[in-house]
């Protein structure tokens, strides 16, 4: 299989960029008079002219005048700065719940023109040929798309199934790929920190390869258990969320990876490393982790990151290098890209101002791919093949009566366990509630906000369905809400108060493949189809957003007032988070790492 | 062949650093209570412990005595400062004359753990076997000497024969051994600019190898030509010498080395980039380039460096970063040296003082090397193969008539091209003198300070003797120098006022296979032998640096009053810098690459 990598190699066009530098040959684009912000030096310095050829910068010098040809494309900057194409150091495409390819049309409007992604939802629900799929369609991008290989699929193994399983053998072979920076988050540092043989195994794989161990340590304990998993070899982490996280993290040379997702607002805390201790900004990067479709659409991606950068303090130019060269130089590509500098890749943006950073034209490879926030190339949908689709897999049709919960027999009332939900937290807490038994059956319950969950197997067609209760989300009306994205497993999760009504939900999700859907009283409120391994749509990010609004539209009309209830839905199952979670195999103590019943 | 090159590999550690980390293992070595200079933040810190196991850092924190196990070595810092091992950016270990083994014995004391070497000059006697001889020395060593591999043997083709050829073949052989890190320093800056085929080879064969390109422009032109070369690929440059430099080549994405050797003075200007203009740090590179055994012996290594560039303003923690962090980020080490963090191989120096900066303590992969400027480690001498001695075959003897320059049939006086030496500087002049003729026979002239100067060919034991005039040495007694270290072909360059003495010189040094000779009426005042390729002893710096001593004594002695007299000499024949030279195809003008008659 042939790949198109993005534009050929510098030692393969050092002749003709030499020749342009040179004025022997004409270059392909010149951009004239542009301020530059020199990532390199630190420096904002007055016009400068670009010259770039085969897709990348050939020169940079105040007059290119003698660079341009008759055939040569003339960009006139008029003072406005360059700026390199800025760089995500750490995301999930699939949180978009798009592809590869709507994600980039998506973001390189608003400047983002290099993603280091971890497709780590689709190799729970595919593996490793998952992970190839969306490699292959990263590759096919005007962008530069490179994928951090998947490290912790299962989660949690010996709590959870996932539709699929990685270890060292999968990390080595991924290793061979063109599009493989480095691994994906280690997020089993317990592991890392217990050297556990896997995990160790798998970084080994990574190191051998000579590539980037991507970190997620997701605890404050900043004392042995870090230091194991320092040891262990992760070269970043986006976890912190104290300024003493980030600082410790650089000080034991890790790079922090500052994060300002959809829900993640881990930037402004940490970046006081820098604007208040004064630590060297360049083991700093910034990154989404998590952008839903929503903000792609309204309010950005990168630029939206380094806005918020400068606004907490920082000069714009050392903003712009946490999110360019600083990324660049953690994956090793600080001579491919990250900066506005001879051989690399001819990745740049202008705008008019570097405080408020209007995104007004952006090259990339050396091609105008958006001008005032639309996009000017022509990127064609990606087809998925048959196996990514189809990956629902219920192997039957659902019963209102699979979502029963039994009473012990002759039980009127019966403490159970219960998952709490905390507004804008990932954790959850590990409540008990008193609920009433009618006809042997334990019912939700409204007045104390108690909701039915079940975690509905749907890799194998096991038909395998393990209830349990929910608060938090408020619902007060017969209603249920399901979702195929179910991190990180990604079984299929149901929230409802009636039981029709989450069979129904879980069905409809079983015919269309996958997605989220808000049902009540058997009407479908909301749906937004998911075909691509139950968690990414086809369509155009912006189709994707409006019909996730329709869905937050359709859970508040169910009773929920929660702030960003589909994520908390979504983050149910996440049986590495305390306190309490559902999975295939059952209720998990998150604390104690061990499955607990149901009634206490 | 088996090669022990440093300590097992962070992948190969990890399961041990995880458990000392952890408190599961007793560390090897814990250093405790010292302020950590830690170059990844940038900052000072107070007292800290450091735990070493399997050669590298396992774990840095205040209190580590939880890793301190009954035979765990514990070295008391007792509040002195710990600093990386400082690293030597770009050097030649054949301008101290010794072998790798002798320098790192004479630089260990001084703080140095790591090198990156261009055995550039036994490249051109013995091509590329010569420098897999001194890359395998490296790899037996106790420090890290990683290996450039030389890109520009000969320096100048067509205009000089040198021992060997070096093309875009060997470097992609040489790419492969394990202690090589890139390509040395890419001389024919013309050829990069005009896009000579073989030079982009050399650099095209180290990029596939994602490896690092040295570079080195040595004009002051930064238009064109300048933004050609950039273009072209080398990476860093240790050339600048003027602040301009430094900020340019930054700029473009370059770094810059900045070069304090014996005879190199280039950090003071250069350094204001940064101390003046604000210039990000993280590019610039400190090195040394060219350090004599007297340099080392008496003054110091890269421990002089950074002390003189923090006396030129420079924060202590950033001039450390310049030789440390900073270097092995360029070549893709750091994550492996450079800094005391976990998983680094464990290199420190102990100080009690950070601008003075008296090395007190150095360890090396977790071993104590040195104490209070004496070598602690056992390094025993290393022994060079048959191959590499009697390199100096001048096939048959030279007789005093070898060194008589005929005049025109019946010329009196002749107008005579003369190189002329600039006191301190790398280039020459291109004089004329008026010269006596007596027997047909152009004279020398101790009034005009004009002596002799012959480039007498020695790899193929041709007997070729080409002869010319030199101005500037000043001697005014018969005598003779001569030197098999000729840059950069590394002929044998002949300097004299009296033909016999001339022809004794050069005779005796065929007969000691190298070296550098001073003669005066039949003789030997001086004499450094130099038996490995005529470039280096195989005794200690020690030794050599007190031999070169005499040199520098009985040159005086014969009347030379000049500066570094004996580097001069050996710079005579390096036909690439301006603008007269002389090499084993006759007298060239540097000006015009082009060979020159010797009579105007």
């Amino acid at each position: 299989m042939t790949l198109p990598a993005g534009p050929k190699s510098w030692a393969e066009s050092a002749t003709r960029l030499v020749d342009v530098a040179t004025g022997r040959s004409p270059a392909d684009m010149v951009v004239r008079g542009a301020r530059w912000v020199n990532v390199h030096s630190g420096e904002v310095l007055g016009r400068h002219d670009v010259a770039i050829a085969a897709g990348r910068f050939a020169a940079v010098a105040e007059d290119l005048s003698y660079c341009i040809g008759p055939d040569t494309e003339v960009v006139e900057a008029e003072g406005r700065y360059m700026v390199p194409g800025l760089c995500d150091g750490h995301m999930h495409v699939e949180s978009g719940m798009v592809t590869v390819t709507e994600f980039a049309r998506a973001v390189i409007p608003h400047g983002t023109t290099s993603m280091f992604i971890d497709p780590h939802e689709i190799a729970n629900v595919l593996g490793l040929p998952g992970v190839r799929l969306m490699h292959d369609e990263a590759l096919t991008l005007p962008i530069n798309i490179y994928v951090q290989m998947p490290s912790c699929v299962p989660s949690a193994p010996g709590l959870e199934n996932a539709g699929a399983s990685i270890g060292p053998a999968e990390v080595a072979e991924a290793m061979t790929w063109p599009g493989i920076i480095g691994l994906g988050e280690m997020m089993n540092f317990p592991g890392v920190a217990a050297a556990d043989e896997k995990m160790l195994g798998e970084i080994a794989s990574t190191m051998r390869a000579a590539k980037t161990v991507g970190g997620h340590y997701a605890s404050p304990d900043l004392g042995r258990s870090f230091l194991g998993y320092v040891a262990g070899g992760p070269a970043d982490d986006h976890e912190g969320t104290r300024v003493i996280d980030a600082v410790t993290r650089v000080r034991l040379g890790m790079r922090a990876m500052l994060r300002l997702g959809s829900a993640w607002y881990d930037v402004a805390t940490q970046v006081k490393a820098v604007t208040e201790m004064g630590l060297d900004p360049r083991n700093f990067i910034l990154c989404t982790d998590d952008s839903h479709s929503g903000t792609l659409v309204g309010d950005g991606h990168m630029n939206r990151v380094v806005r918020h950068a400068i606004a907490q303090g920082l000069k714009p130019v050392t903003a712009i290098q946490m999110a360019t060269i600083n990324t660049a130089t953690h994956f090793g590509l600080e001579r491919e890209l990250g900066s506005i500098a001879p051989g690399r890749r001819a990745d740049l943006i202008l705008t008019s101002d570097l405080v408020t950073l209007p995104i007004e034209t952006v090259i990339a490879r050396g091609t105008v791919v958006a001008r005032d926030g639309a996009l000017a190339a022509t990127i064609e949908p990606y087809a998925y093949p048959a196996m990514a689709k189809g990956t629902v897999k219920l192997g039957r049709k659902l019963e209102p009566t699979d979502f029963d919960i039994p009473a012990h027999a002759g039980a009127n009332e019966v403490e159970a366990r219960v998952i709490g939900v905390i507004e804008n937290q990932a954790p959850t807490r590990a409540l008990t509630a008193r609920l009433a038994v009618a006809d042997g059956l334990v019912r939700a319950d409204a007045r104390q906000d108690v909701a039915k969950i079940a975690l509905v197997e749907r890799h194998r067609g096991l038909g395998t369905v393990v209830n349990g209760f929910v608060s938090g989300f408020g619902y007060d009306k017969p209603c249920a809400v399901a979702s195929t994205v179910a991190h990180d497993s990604h079984h299929m999760i149901v929230v409802g108060t009636d039981e029709a009504d989450m069979a129904f939900a879980a069905n409809t999700l079983g015919a269309v493949g996958g997605g989220v859907i808000v049902v009540s009283g058997g009407e479908v409120l909301a749906l937004v189809e998911l075909p691509i391994a139950g968690l990414m749509s086809d369509e155009r990010a912006e189709v994707v957003a409006a019909k996730a609004d329709r869905l937050v539209a359709a859970m508040r009309a169910c009773g929920c007032t929660l702030n960003n209830a589909y994520m908390q839905h979504s983050l149910l199952a996440l049986v590495v988070i305390p306190e309490l979670r559902i999975s295939d195999l059952g209720l998990v103590d998150v604390t104690r790492f061990e499955k607990v019943e149901l009634f206490v």
